[in-house]
């Protein structure tokens, strides 16, 4: 599962693109394959995106070229291989009044329904991005601020989004009424800086604000910063998942530190569902702070058995003829001395397809453990998230077709066990009406409609 | 003095992005900066775009990725650098009717003016390319077949165009009224092919049928050929430097071959403009048959005193502390045994800012020459073009402001001559009115609206 | 500190360059900067080789273009920028009686000397490694098999080598007789495998056989494997600083799990400098382990209280006018929650210059720790490496003249705590004779000659 | 056909690698697969080398890494794809008494033999080029200075050389006793430079001094410039090949103008093979100066009937159903008007192997001439090249096994004429003593052993 994007802008410094580049660097872990920064100088902005990590997309020239003292950045992870360098963000667009530039995490789930609409009205779309959806909608609106017309553009709109805003005087930051993607602000020096994470607030040294609520908007510009309520929230959407898996353990996310939640988790999964076991394992590097409550809670000693690789590249080639398949051994190799002739606990965060799992425990009995105890610190993943990540079809969900013991059986643990939904919930120390829960319980806070898919064709690079 | 752009198009061959890549070689004169092709295969598009030759941009995997029985392509010439990429062509719109690509070439004169009155109702603009104003325009219609669109929103744009159409049921190429640019039809067994010039037909052994008329529009579908006049031709406005310059020798333009128009060219320049010389000496590649109808009709030896090199390339790294400009040195170098105690008669093409004339008579004269005289195949060069060719600014262009002696003073040669325009028109043995010679007469076919700049910021790759 | 070498070779395997491929990537932490494959098909030889990481030099067609049963291969750190590619390995001879390929991990002492007196005998100099010096010395050799000739050409060399050869019809695998680098062999089905160390056996499921020996050949052919011993030993020279930071953690290198040595050399750590302290904190990845063995034996709980970026390049664009430097903090970032109001006790594997234990100490501080306690699972570092391993100067390197007082102010830490040497070995459980601790005794094994620098110059790309 | 190499190299310049940059750029018609530069300051060398022409290896920063006020610089054509990297010259060697760089343009008949006597003696050679037996001899020299021990050492080989040397302090620049291959020295202010084509020297107006005589060396050092005579010369080898086709037409070769005696060479054509035309029309753009003089001498119209492309790259893919083979008409295209319905006689250089011949006739043919008579300015092309040519094998080159009328009957041509032998050295104007015309008449100048291939396998990049 991968988060489909990242976002990070700033407001009143200098050397605003290098600080967006710092932030999206920290950011990197929500999308990995194209990234970009659209920069304000004067009325006018400058864009610059590629395919790739953010330190390849951006060398000294390419910062260099977007001189400014305000900037938006985006990270992306990308469905569409060759084709799409045209869906890097942030999108540029021109308005009557000038241009404006939109980074978005999240995904609409009525923007095929609204394309639809407009293109019937004469609106051309030059992207397959839903974010191009709001631009259009932000256009149809002639009166008032910029602010205003993003707010009743939105109204339109239903689904998951975070959003950074740049036009020619304003930073604009907009989480929606339900709060999916997480979305927080900082302060550095004069000026305000809207992130994805605090964990990128800490790598430019920004003093972190508050969360932008769900619902809410924040306006920076000549005069300072603006807080405005745009729509009503209903009740919440955090999604939990970002407190599983995809948030880094050095952020603080929804009020609550990632890396010590994990933990929590860890410990009330040791409480759910123990293990007999000698040694407690994680899968690094996100297994490891559950890993750790695990192992304390149950009082067994905690080490780290597996061992992930720092050099696995995007691609790596096969043997043709190998029967082999090398793709999690290239990523992570198993610590023999820790594991032999050890009742081993091994601590994920979620199990998605199983396959991945399956190769785990075979490497640690390969290894010499006596048994493999598989705990999961999450309860099974059974439906697609709509929301913003990238998850299989249901099809591919194992455990949405399969029980825990016949999951047990196809990843050949001698034990698997998983936190339920009130576990997670009570680790948390949170009400589940002010989270989404969807892809654990199917519970989707907003309607799905009958989505008919995007139209537009592929766009090559 | 550039061409903006190249098209080229075909519609009913298995291989036809293929053939579009050896079109658009064909082609690349036109335009060395970018290139695309958008292919169609049952309903859908696919593109390809980059920066570069079209050598650098397809390789086979990219010509793989795009499969189909109809293509269309572009090369261009893009003011912009590092911004380009956005700009590449042919771009791809969604309508409600589905996808459509558009290749254009040529220069709208009120693009800014539409825009300005599309935003105001809600559109938006994503690149920088006034060609994204003809696919607003087409958006806006919603009555009839795609053709019928397009000739009612061609009604409201003025200036030069000739464009192609690929949508997911037909190929359409469109003629602007006055015939700026050129395009020309051919047939490949059963395919159909557009061309900006008919040196693309012939590369890949395809049957020369018609050039379009000015104002005409021809449809390529699944029941053939369909030939429309979508609106009046006032009168004509075929590019004459297309003649002079632009086009490749071996291409039929405008009812006649470039090349032997270029040696009539040199012979009522003999005649209006000889020179006492010793041997007539073509600055290559482009002066050859304008120097070879020169010496011919002054009974004058032709020789190649002057070699063009093969392999200069885009960049070239000047010595830091270098007074010497190599910039055209690189290029060009003199053959001393042709030129030493010679009187010689230098023919070129074109004059526009005199620097590269300049130095090409101080090369000729250190090779030994006894005398040098320059003699331009064409009128002077007095105005900018609004119609698709990358001039310099008036100020720029030497024959604006200085008259023929005081060029010729600061050219250094011990004379110059041009061909008058009568002169022109009569080798070419056509009428004024047919043509658009703006660029020495100043007599523009289309009233220049006073055009406010594009208002969209660069846009970055 | 950085290794300077990874070799790996295998015998009797159609897929021989591929495995190649996949035990480099196991062994990219040994080099990052260069990697080359030599493939033997027949009696002929085929070489690629390329700056960067394994996954970058090799593609799928540079791997088909290695085909045969035998390759041999190498991962380099290179101290020279832009001059690297010639250098990079493994090298290849033309020797009269055929090609062989050389892979060497090691720095031999008296390369300068024996350069001197080949070149004044008539020989020259192609590269500035000194890995050319023993393919001088074989060539000099006459009789015999290419074993023999090896062996007599070793009698002539000092320091550090553990090398494999490939030439037409065998592999050899050498070790020093001071055994400073490692060098396992291993088996694949009718194959043999070399390699620096188990862990690229493991990837391959190649079953780990033994260590070759100090002073010991092995030479595969077509009979199948045969060890000598070419050379007496002395005593050992293994080096100690494999353990404790250069190999992979699960590797079995000198008889010794290097996860387990390293986590009781945490314990020993705990015995010899305890620290009063809340949490046990890390500095990942390679403190994990001497943390976990810290934590245990004080009783005191383990935390993951620094996280490490998983996308950190090898270049990162420092903002211009910054004061901050953000070389850290892009690779490692505090969890706040896990240090907070804490008496943190940070442990780390080494202290070298000093300067990234400093901003290590800043970032806990930041994140509100009380107390920050550094301690170093090894002994201080005072002595450059002669043997292979790249180590700042004497000057540089804090510990040679500094005591630990002035070190921990200078780090800005509460408390220092080293391992002593002979705590080293206790923990080790081996003794000191057989082991190289240079780098913290300056104890040189091999008497180091008054060396004259290498004196050929740059070779370029 | 394609020639080896072009050298070029500057004594006493403080721009000298950029100087060199400029040189090999004009010399790029003689090789464009790998060029390479090496420079000195003070006693040290640095080189960079790569793959493709000069101006793709060599960008600002390369440059600047190459400092100094000397410098000699190489542009190879290379046999061997993806091994080419490690030929790519000059070469660095280290001696005893130091690094001395080589470039070398000419083919070593005896380089086999040698190599096998340097490699039983203890030798090893590390590239598959013949340029490093060079270097071998030269290190076996031990007395007197580097051109002295240059001196003794060429005195073992056998073929053809222009070599340029680099050492520390000194440049040399020696042409073998035959002169098989130019070498002109120019003066550049207070600088020296040698070069293969002057041309060369013309390009940074360097002044032309003279041809470096077979069996000459000459020597810049800090005292100045020295001539010495270190061979006798039995009798001349001047490529012959290089007035046909190699050299550029503004060079002067051999004490003659190229482009003069190209004419001279169409002039003694039209005398010995005169066709019944309409229209003379060269091959471009070496076919052209000899179809200008074919051209007067019959008093029939000169036109340029074929066009040539500027966008060929490398590259180019073909359609992969195609049975048409675009191979010649992406590069060459005929001009209708100028060909139709005439008698045509076609000009060209030389005939290989036939196939181009035939697809350029059939190319005129289908343009609507009424006859084709193709007329080569030089004798057939029999023998291969041992001199630093890459010819094809006697089997391809057509002229070898078939009469003049097979040819023509194989390539469609209504005539075919060549130039005789005594025709060739009549325009020439000199004696064929001093030329080596082996290609026409397979005398070759120099014994040819029965060579033994070089044995080293490929070395990959």
């Amino acid at each position: 599962m991968k988060d489909h994007c990242g976002i990070f802008g700033i407001w009143g410094h200098t050397e605003a693109s290098h600080l967006v580049y710092l932030g999206l660097h920290a950011l990197q872990h929500r999308g990995q394959e194209a990234a970009g920064i659209v920069a304000g100088q004067g009325g006018g902005l400058r864009a610059h995106r590629g395919m790739g990590l953010v330190a390849d997309v951006f060398d000294a020239a390419a910062l260099a070229s977007l001189p400014g003292d305000r900037a938006i950045g985006h990270v992306r992870y990308s469905t569409a291989g060759p084709s799409a360098l045209g869906n890097a963000q942030p999108l540029l667009f021109n308005f009557s009044r000038g241009p404006v530039a939109v980074a978005h995490n999240g995904t609409l789930v009525n923007a095929g329904e609204i394309q639809a609409r407009l293109e019937a009205k004469g609106s051309i779309f030059q992207t397959t991005s839903d974010t191009e959806v709001i631009g259009h909608l932000i256009a149809q609106e002639r009166e008032g601020s910029l602010a205003d017309r993003i707010a009743r553009a939105l109204a339109h709109v239903q689904g998951a989004y975070s959003l950074l805003f740049l036009s020619g005087d304003r930073m604009i930051g907009v989480r929606d009424p339900f709060g999916f993607r997480p979305l927080v602000l900082g302060k550095l020096r004069e000026g305000y800086v809207l992130a994805s994470e605090s964990c990128a607030l800490d790598l430019i040294d920004a003093e972190y604000l508050y969360e932008v609520e769900p619902g809410e908007m924040v306006v920076a510009g000549p005069d300072g910063l603006v807080r405005r309520r745009f729509a009503e929230s209903p009740r919440g959407g955090r999604c939990v998942f970002e407190h599983v898996y995809f948030a880094r353990p050095d952020t603080r996310l929804f009020g609550q530190d990632v890396h010590e939640v994990r933990k929590r988790l860890g410990r009330e999964l040791a409480r759910e569902a123990p293990a007999s076991a000698d040694v407690v394992v994680p899968v690094p590097d996100s297994g490891v702070p559950a890993a750790i409550g695990y192992a304390e809670t149950l009082g067994v000693p905690f080490d780290m058995g597996l061992v992930r690789s720092h050099y696995v590249g995007r691609t790596f080639i096969e043997p043709a003829q190998s029967i082999r398949h090398f793709g999690v051994k290239v990523k992570l190799s198993a610590v023999r001395d820790s594991l032999r002739g050890r009742r081993v606990a091994v601590v994920d965060d979620s199990l998605v397809r199983g396959t991945t799992s399956r190769k785990i425990v075979a490497m640690i009995r390969a290894a010499g453990a006596a048994e493999v105890h598989l705990r999961i610190a999450a309860p099974p993943t059974r439906f697609p998230c709509r929301f913003g990540i990238d998850t299989p079809t249901r099809q591919e969900l194992i455990a949405s077709s399969h029980s825990i013991d016949e999951i047990a059986r196809f990843i050949t643990a001698d034990s698997l066990g998983y936190l339920s939904l009130s576990g997670l919930f009570r680790a948390l120390g949170r009400e589940r009406a002010d989270y989404c829960d969807a892809c654990f319980s199917g519970d989707y806070p907003v309607a799905l409609p009958e989505e008919e898919p995007r139209r537009l064709h592929v766009l090559g690079g």
